[in-house]
């Protein structure tokens, strides 16, 4: 098998090495052909990994790489970009930038690990934005969605450009040979859909390297129809958060209802289990590993606060996406697309 | 008491005359100030009439209006608007229009309706555009939404228009004194928010009229901190959809978990009316009664499959509004904060 070589940005996300080491070390003894970089603070790493001596695998394929700072959760991306360029952040993007690994993979601040892989990496030929792509649930399968919030007031043709890396990224990563593409737009009002899906959605019919379905309601979104959503970043994010937010509300209103009285009290018990895979089903760390694509350089995005078996599960989102050498398949495709449509830069 | 006249568009609606005729008699034996004008066929209608003898109250409050056409729930509004015009939508309408009535209710094609609304009635002075606005549930009570799906591709200047509009049913339909006015936006990611929310939100903190709160993101949308929360049409109607899809997936997924085995379907008895219980909350139809803002009459849409419970809610949501004389309100504030801001028109 060949080596893949992963960048792990291990002081990103809520819990940092203490989730971020593990995970990167179970990773290592899942798979044999993968070498790790943890990136961050040599001896608070050096520590966190001592605690894990019963895993086994061949510690060579283990390094660190000393950063002294840190960018925290909430500082402003630009402030990041800017300011932190000791950070593990940024040094793991700049292995991926070196040719020293393949991808990268942080749990940290989306927004600056977006803003400085854009400035360190650039985009692909031919794409004028990333885009942040994620798994989301669904009735009998999951679909791919993007952009979820790289970009607001993107254009026609970013939201083409997205389409086509959406679909490659399902065809590739998830195994399906023609990926039904939709754009999410809303029906039955006056006026269906805005300026830019109008303009998005000629654009696609004439995109060849897609195969495109036409248009999804925000309430189908969850159905299976569709192998991957391509829609805005702005709308995107308040489509994913929504839908987080009426999961919770819902599981709350069901969990109060089985306080009711002792017999419901005593159904909650023996659904408690029910409930708990619901939720996890509908979890974003379950769906991990959103991933910014139309960078000359794969970066995988943890969720913030993943746990273990979410961060090994971004980090094997990586793995695949180098395997299977996603970042030529993007460009051989806008390539090919660029050629023969329209839609070029904006 | 004073008198209220509503004209309904008994014809409109998934169901038509067989919830529209039951609604209106129920609510005219509730309400003794309430007077009628059912619009549509007269012999379909009077014969739903004649089978609901058992209700008493006063039939000279119930009038009948013929109409010899009806939109249908998947017309084109273009072409219900152009040649519709004896539709019993376009009739209800006319008579408000005309000051017989002082509101009018359908569950017919929103499209239409507001298309035809628009025409007939236009906008309060000051008002650009019409605006689609729901109650929705939450944690510990609910909010107003708006706008839903009348306009896409809307200004900033509407935004501030709607926000006004919004406060307004908030303060005199819901009695809260001063609403808490929310802008829904994207969080954490590189640049919060697009063009339209960063201009809007400027506005928002200049304008007197409200009490703006700042943003919002789609995850908190039910957690009942806003009173009333601001978006772009199509970016609302997204949010809803979405999030009635979620629930549905998150309904589906806990009713699949009960059937596992004999313990979860027993669980799933006992559990099943604390399910129906919440997917009624959930339910589009109890939080009936969406309203279109903005325009020189009351108009409430229901929704198209309401059953007759949903659409007496519709219809009292009518006679609130015109009770406490909502379209004074909106276009006495909009006038004085046309007065002292920049936003007016686009």
């Amino acid at each position: 098998m060949t080596p893949v070589r992963i960048a792990i940005d291990a002081m990103g996300g809520d819990h940092g090495p203490s989730v971020t080491v593990p995970a990167s070390l179970q990773a290592l003894q899942f798979h044999p052909n993968l070498h790790l970089t943890l990136v961050g603070d040599q001896s608070v790493l050096q520590l966190e990994i001592d605690k894990h001596q019963e895993l086994a695998f061949d510690r060579s394929r283990l390094s660190i790489l000393h950063a002294s700072e840190r960018v925290e959760m909430d500082e402003a991306p630009a402030q990041a970009l800017r300011y932190k360029k000791d950070s593990s952040m940024r040094s793991a993007i700049n292995l991926v930038k070196e040719g020293q690994t393949e991808a990268c993979v942080s749990a940290g601040n989306t927004g600056a690990l977006m803003a400085i892989a854009h400035f360190v990496l650039k985009t692909i030929e031919g794409v004028d934005r990333p885009a942040i792509i994620s798994s989301m649930p669904g009735y009998d399968k999951g679909m791919r969605m993007l952009d979820l919030g790289a970009n607001v007031d993107s254009s026609a043709a970013n939201l083409v450009q997205f389409a086509i890396m959406g679909s490659i990224v399902a065809s590739v990563i998830d195994n399906i040979p023609r990926p039904k593409v939709y754009l999410l737009n809303i029906g039955e009002e006056v006026i269906k859909g805005n300026k830019q899906v109008k303009e998005t959605a000629k654009l696609l019919a004439e995109t060849q390297a897609i195969n495109y379905q036409g248009f999804i309601e925000g309430n189908a979104l969850f159905k299976g129809e569709a192998d991957v959503i391509v829609c805005d970043g702005f709308v995107g994010n308040v489509a994913l958060k929504s839908s987080e937010g009426a999961a919770m509300f819902i599981m709350r209103l069901i969990k109060e209802g089985f306080q009711r009285n002792f017999l419901t009290r005593l159904a909650g018990l023996i659904a408690l289990p029910i409930l708990k895979r619901v939720i996890k089903q509908f979890d974003p760390s379950r769906y991990n590993g959103a991933t910014f694509v139309g960078l000359k350089g794969i970066v995988v995005k943890s969720h913030g606060h993943a746990n273990v078996k979410g961060f090994v599960h971004a980090i094997e989102e990586a793995i695949l996406q180098a395997e299977k050498n996603i970042l030529h398949r993007i460009s051989d495709e806008i390539e090919k697309s660029l050629k023969s449509t329209s839609f070029g830069t904006n």
